[in-house]
């Protein structure tokens, strides 16, 4: 699970276009991004991805264009 | 979307249990947790729910037990 912040006002259409950035690229580092949640008043974004790193899954956003150091290993889902 | 802090080393049973806390009363405020995300390196948990708001969901993780006030309202998801 990674965060993003500072994404305020992002619409729909926005949240869809970097989403499918991220899905363009992702095999290259065997990263799968799931789902993503914006809260557009917060200015927050929480990305669900499989990969074999948390390195893998910053670069793919990163060359993606929406970097973030806030990326959590899920050890454990309910 | 919400998240709790401090939670380093927490179990898979333990997150089950909170988890179970949670299930037990959340109809009383109409709402619903759907899935939860452990970083137990970290100490972050994340929940997913739905429900009326933001308080309504506060309140039912309060009397769980495991308060937050970091909750995000979902405006967005892909």
């Amino acid at each position: 699970m990674d965060v993003h912040s500072g994404f305020v006002g992002v619409t729909a259409e926005q949240l869809a276009d970097a989403h499918e950035a991220d899905l363009k690229i992702e095999g290259e580092e065997g990263v799968h991004f799931e789902r993503a949640w914006l809260d557009a008043e917060a200015g927050k974004v929480f990305c669900l991805s499989t990969g074999p790193s948390k390195e893998a899954v910053m670069r793919i956003h990163e060359r993606a264009g929406h970097p973030t150091s806030e990326v959590y290993e899920i050890s454990v889902e309910v």
